[in-house]
C-alpha cells in the first residue's frame, strides 16, 4: 500500500467526491495501482447492499435505477452507481453517460454515479467493477447498484456479485421471456417487467411466472417475485425497492453464503492472473511460454499438454529456488 | 491420452458421424475426459476455416446460419455447426434446436449441427466450445461455424476465437446500432444487417458504416463491409459467403496472427485452471484455500494480498518436495 493511496482512501472514508472519483480512477487501471488502492480501502468493506441489475439493452435499466434511486433517497439512504454499459460508439461514450445522468441526482451528495467503459479492455472490467465497488463501499454507501448491460456470461457473473440480482425485462412479441436466457433466469432474485403499459406485459409476466413454477431457482426460502414497473413515470418503483428489501430482511445465513462465494471468485481471479504473469515473465526461460504456444499452433503438441509443461516449468522454476512469485514486488 | 478416446478419434477422423456427437459430448464434460479426447484429434486440427457469428437474440442469426450453410454446400464445402445459445426454457432446450435445425440439412453428411447449452454451467462453456470446434475440424469440415447468441463478453471472446467474425444486427429504432457496444463493433470483420425489408435497414447500416468510418477496427487492410440480407428468403447471403472468401483470401500474416492469439488465450486459460486446481486440492495445506477466502470475507486482509499469499503457498509447498502438480496425473 502506498503513501498516497492511504492518503486518497482517508478522503474516500469522509465521502469526499473528488476522493472517491480519483480512487475508482486508479482501480480502473491495470497494474500496482488498483491493488494499492483497493489495499488501503478494504478494511471499511463489508457494510453497502450490493444490488445487481442486468437485462437487455432497450429494456429501460438505467431509467429504472434513477427512480430506484429515488425512492431510495427518499428513505435516506445514499447510493451509489456503477454502471457498466459500453456505451454506443454515437453517446460520446461513458463520461458523457456519467453527466447526463448525475443531473437527475444533481447536488444530491448521497448519490454517485460512475459508468465504468469496457471496450478496450473487456477482460478486466469483471475486476474493475468488482474494485469500484468495493471503493463505494469503504466511502459509505448504504446501497451500491452494479448495473449492466446484456445478458451475456460477463453481465450474470457481474451481477451475481450482488447481494441482491434485479432482471429487468420488457413486453414483446415472445421476445421478452426468449432473450432471458437459462443463465439469467437462473440469478434473478427479482424479476421487473418494465415498460408494463406496453402491449403484452401481462403475457411476459405470465411467462415468467410459468418457467418459474417450473424450475427452482434461486435461494430455496425465496420465491423471486415478477414485478411490473412503468419507470419513466415511477410507476411501480417503490414495490421494487420494497422487494430488495423483503430479500434482505430473510433470516438464514443466505447472505453470508452470497458473500463468501463473491470473495472466493475474486481471489481465484487475482491468483490465477497474477500466477500466469509469473509464468509467462519470472518462471520460464525469456521466450519460453511463446515457444510452447508455438508449438500448440504449429498441432505439435495439444493444449492440455502445453499446459502442464507450463504449470510443471512454472512451478519446479521456483522450486529451483530462481525466481519465486515473492520475488516480484509492487513497485508503486 | 486414453485407449478408447484414441478409438474414437479415429472413428471422428473418417467422419462418422455418431463418433463425432461422442467425441463432443466428451469435451463438454469437465474433468480428464475432455483433455483426453483433445489430445486424440489435435494432431488433425488446424485445416478447417472457423466462422463465428454473434449478434443480439432475435436478429436472425440462425437462420441466417442455416442459410450460410445451404450456399457452402451448393460449393461443395462440408459445414460444422456449435450453436452456443442456451435456447428459451420453453423450447426444451438445446437438444430440440438441434433435432429442429438438423431438419433444413436432414441426410445430408456433409453438415453437422451441435448445440451447446451453458445451463448451469456458465463457467466452462468457452472452454467446451473451443475443444468441440478442434473436434469437428479434426472430422474434416471444411468450415466450422460458431454461432453465439447474445453480445456479452463471453460471446465476444468466442467469436474472437473465430478466423473471421460476422456481426449480425437488424433495424429497429436506433436499437440496431445502440445494441452493437463498443466491444463488438471492434471484433466484426463483417457486419449483416438482417430483416433488410424491415423499415430503417437504411439507417441501420448507414449507422454502422459511419462509425467504421471514425474508428479504426479490424485488420488494416480490411474494411468491414456491411451487407444486408433477408435470410429467411435466402437473400443477400450468397454475398455473406463471398465476402467470407475476400476475408480468407487477403494476403498476409493476419491470419496466423489470429490463429496464434486463439491458441495463446487457450494455454494461459488452461494454465490458470490447473494452477488453481493445484492451489486448491494439493499444494496448501487441507481447508488453507478456504481459509485464506475467509479472513478476506472478513475484511482481515484485502484480495491481493490473499492471492499473493496463495501463490507464495502453492509455488513454495511445490519448491518443499511434498506434492508439485506433476505428480497429479490424469486418472482416466
Amino acid at each position: 500500500m502506498t503513501a498516497d493511496a492511504r492518503e486518497l482512501a482517508a478522503g474516500v472514508f469522509e465521502g469526499d467526491r473528488r476522493a472517491v472519483a480519483r480512487a475508482i480512477t486508479r482501480v480502473e487501471a491495470e497494474g500496482p495501482s488498483a491493488a494499492s488502492m483497493v489495499r488501503a480501502v478494504h478494511g471499511r468493506t463489508g457494510r453497502g447492499y450490493l444490488v445487481g441489475v442486468t437485462g437487455a439493452p432497450g429494456v429501460g435499466k438505467s431509467t429504472l435505477v434513477d427512480r430506484l434511486t429515488g425512492v431510495l433517497r427518499s428513505r435516506g439512504r445514499t447510493v451509489g452507481i456503477v454502471a457498466v454499459d459500453p456505451s454506443s460508439p454515437f453517446s460520446g461514450g461513458a463520461v458523457l453517460g456519467d453527466r447526463v445522468r448525475m443531473q437527475a441526482h444533481a447536488g444530491d451528495d448521497g448519490v454517485f454515479v460512475r459508468s465504468m467503459a469496457s471496450r478496450g479492455r473487456l477482460g478486466g472490467l469483471s475486476r474493475a467493477t468488482a474494485d469500484a465497488v468495493l471503493v463505494l463501499d469503504a466511502a459509505g454507501f448504504d446501497v451500491i447498484v452494479i448495473e449492466t448491460v446484456g445478458v451475456g456470461q460477463a453481465e450474470v457473473e457481474i451481477s451475481r456479485a450482488a447481494d441482491v440480482t434485479l432482471v429487468v425485462t420488457m413486453p414483446g412479441g415472445g421476445d421478452g421471456v426468449q432473450a432471458l436466457k437459462a443463465g439469467v433466469m437462473e440469478i434473478a432474485d427479482v424479476f421487473v417487467v418494465n415498460k408494463a403499459d406496453h402491449a403484452g406485459a401481462d403475457r411476459t409476466a405470465a411467462e415468467i411466472e410459468a418457467v418459474l413454477r417450473l424450475n427452482e431457482y434461486g435461494p430455496a426460502d425465496w420465491r423471486p417475485p415478477v414485478l411490473r414497473t412503468r419507470a419513466s413515470e415511477g410507476g411501480g418503483v417503490e414495490e421494487v425497492a420494497g422487494a430488495v428489501d423483503r430479500f434482505r430482511a430473510r433470516g438464514g445465513d443466505g447472505a453470508a453464503r452470497r458473500r463468501r462465494a463473491r470473495v472466493q471468485a475474486r481471489v481465484r481471479e487475482l491468483v490465477s492472473r497474477r500466477f500466469l504473469e509469473h509464468a509467462e515473465h519470472a518462471a520460464l526461460e525469456p521466450g519460453g511460454f511463446d515457444r510452447v504456444v508455438d508449438e500448440v499452433a504449429d498441432t505439435v503438441i495439444d493444449p492440455y499438454t502445453a499446459a502442464e509443461r507450463i504449470l510443471d516449468l512454472a512451478v519446479r522454476g521456483a522450486a529451483a529456488g530462481a525466481r519465486g512469485p515473492g520475488s516480484r514486488r509492487e513497485a508503486g
